[in-house]
């Protein structure tokens, strides 16, 4: 270790880095580490004395940062993921790789259905105004392990409660609460985007309703869709 | 601080920047201070004589930038803010910092539905013309702390007045006025978009409606909804 | 002037430029003119004697593009119109800061809204197969500047004459023409995208129709509503 | 031609290029033509000896793929088109500003919308499963030469035959065809894409069907509408 | 092959690499693999020595790659195919060239649109909260091949069994299972998004209601349709 200065100068594929021996050696049993606690004369040079390494130039500003680190901070929506999974596996970085991995597998693409049937409530009672939303149930329809991963707590399986293994598909889940939005924000936090949306309202007269339903809240009756996924 | 020439070249990690002395002691208690006001010989200098810095290289650009004008302009959709987090933290740079968590804080993720229950207003009296969109409320729903920001005074709480903490979901709010555009018109303001939208129309004939509703009015009703995100 | 030479190395901010002394002097009252109709000895020079300006290299580009053009083109979907002001400010550029001003400003982001009441036109005289759509009249909603700007002289605001300043918003503006695809292009000539939309049928039988009013024509109601956003 | 050598470095405001003699000159009556079978001492040099040209560095990558391949190849997305544009007009490559403009003027932003009434075949013979989507006619709405360039041999112009020119707009084109999905791709090959749609059932009990119609296909009318936009 | 270094610099096009001699010999019968077992002052050099090589600079990037690693993998979203195939064509890599067309001609563009007509359950024998979606067959509408491609055993022919070549357009495919999250995971596997939505309620009273069909689930019919697109 003695051998090699404290600072040095690299040539990665064509692009120049310069960073510390300490930085370079920051974790063993890597590619890295093992070249640079050897011989020096093992690394070819180039003509203006640069260590050289014949990996892709661009990619290795990241393995530099999480030398730096010992974490890694992506841009939003980095879009070399897999290429850089490559340059870990090839540099023996077994952590960038498994935090590359679970920034991967464990957000596996898919799609979540979010579904209500709503209406408003309108007053019986004087209170001509309450005419706000009005739902009994929020129905969650996916893959099960998706569901899962979510809602957590908040997701109501009784209805489905012998659906086999994590990878089937229901259409019987539902949530504990009511908020729509709650929903949505979940699923925004899992890494969902809203791609696509139906609404249907619903037919027939109502004069055959039911003893104590309002008739109102019957004739706005509508089934709105909200179609969830992760790329 | 007579040590440093008035311009420097600095190496960050293989990229190389060129700046005044000056503005890289524009502002004390900072890394960047104490390294630039303190002995020469403590800063490693690559081959060409460079003052090295062992951090990201692309980022530096804009904490130059800062360090230049007191305050920083990021491009329109930036996609390192949690890299150049980092970076800030790792200069000690406090004001820099803090504009980058109130940019990220400031607007959390989340979601608002705006809906409607709207119909066209048909004339009685001669004015065969008046179909214009008729609605008599706009429903806000969401988590409360988001839609007392977007919506400040406009914002109609009464109907939801204990609804608790902040983060408490709402759907009972409502807008002090009608005009949609204006409500998609603060969405947009307070950084978030339009991701879906539903339409339905009512069902049931217009045979058992009260005196005094129009039944041209009564057929064209119909719930809209849309969900605006912030990401 | 004569003591530059008639092309020039200049280093801003660590990023080298090479460019003719013509076209750093193209603009009279600017901070380039200034610096180089000086002395030559007044700006700092790096160790390869190009002119050192402490400023965001990589924006310089454009303004590098402005000065040699006197006009600027911006890559499409450009991200740094911010940051690019602030340089354009500080080199004193007033015909630049101009320009990206009206780019900015005479683009006001903010919605409009277009709905339309349609059915299909059915024929009564043996023409069977008459069943194109057919709607009488584009609705506009939003502030009315924005609704102004984008329809000129097809825009209708007969029914709502009062309106006061074009700040207010405005649902009773309708358009010359019925063509919805019209409609639709000149938004998108303004920089508008369609952002979302909504479709809802009518409700209630066709017993009750008055006279001359085709019964399938009724059937087929409905009211769809785009949503249009500049940003 | 003898006097400049078989390769050459350029610097283009700023930015370092290496290519052949033979390249500049693969297209005569160029300005690079002119430049590089002149007189080597009227273009300036840069103190690398690079030949320089006082033009925008980055863009100079497409020109010089244009002579090195007498073709251009633009990435898919490519956002400096109007840029390049100037650039190609500067050194007068007549052949790219060709390519540059039938890019942008061949395809002309615009908007199609695709309607159809649909319903679902229902079995009156024992076929008690055919329930399949049932539709009689594709609806094209939109400005004249757009429907025409998009659709050629499957437009069906005959209820529109009196249309004046190709820039009016029309509602009353329809396909040859019923399959939707068709004529979505045929939208897409030609550039556009889907960015919104409208569903909306129809209203009125069935009691006043003619003979012949089936209820229950009757019941299921619906109205969809998709809007396709080329930018 | 002895006349070259184990290390070359290359000049590609003004875009410095440097990579090992045996990394451009590592696929025989290809350009570079004859340029760099040939007689090296056939090759012309830049003045710093470096081997020079007419092409595009920037996409030597994934040349190099490709010969590193006798694979390659793209960023995500890579905007450049068409020109890095041109690229691959000229050095002559076939297996690259070959790898590139896969990426873009297995995956043709087109549109698939999945439908359904459901319902919610209701429930006649005290079970009163069975009120999940309920359909009895997802729609798959397209060109065959297509459909063929994303759903393969879980497409059921067999009701459009005579349907000529895989280039004919069908309505009357369906699936085997009637999960519709299901089906949008295998078109998203298949690299199609979500691009509009249209729903729609059904129309008519219930009181010809055959015997047997609950009336609740009758009111609740509707169609939902969804446009998946692969660009």
């Amino acid at each position: 270790m003695g051998d090699f200065p404290a600072m040095l100068e690299l040539n990665v594929g064509g692009v120049h880095y310069t960073t510390k021996l300490k930085t370079l050696l920051s974790e063993p049993n890597t590619l890295l580490y093992e070249m640079f606690t050897g011989n020096p004369s093992d690394i070819i040079k180039d003509a203006k004395g640069r260590y050289f390494i014949d990996r892709d130039g661009v990619l290795f500003r990241y393995i530099l940062d999480y030398l730096r680190d010992s974490a890694i901070s992506l841009p939003e929506g980095f879009r070399e993921k897999e290429r850089l999974k490559q340059e870990a596996e090839h540099f023996r970085l077994a952590g960038l790789t498994k935090t590359l991995n679970q920034l991967t597998e464990n957000r596996p693409p898919g799609c979540i259905t979010v579904g209500y049937r709503g209406s408003f409530q309108f007053g019986k009672d004087g209170l001509a105004d309450v005419k706000f939303r009005k739902l009994s149930r929020l129905l969650i329809c996916g893959r099960v392990a998706l569901c899962r991963e979510v809602f957590g707590d908040t997701l109501n399986e009784s209805r489905d409660p012998d659906h086999g293994g994590p990878d089937r598909y229901t259409s019987r889940f539902f949530l504990k609460h009511t908020f729509i939005e709650q929903a949505f924000d979940d699923l925004q936090k899992s890494g969902f985007r809203l791609a696509g949306s139906c609404g249907s309202g619903t037919s027939g007269s109502s004069t055959d309703l039911k003893p104590g339903v309002d008739s109102e809240e019957n004739r706005w009756n509508h089934y709105n869709e909200f179609v969830f996924i992760r790329d």
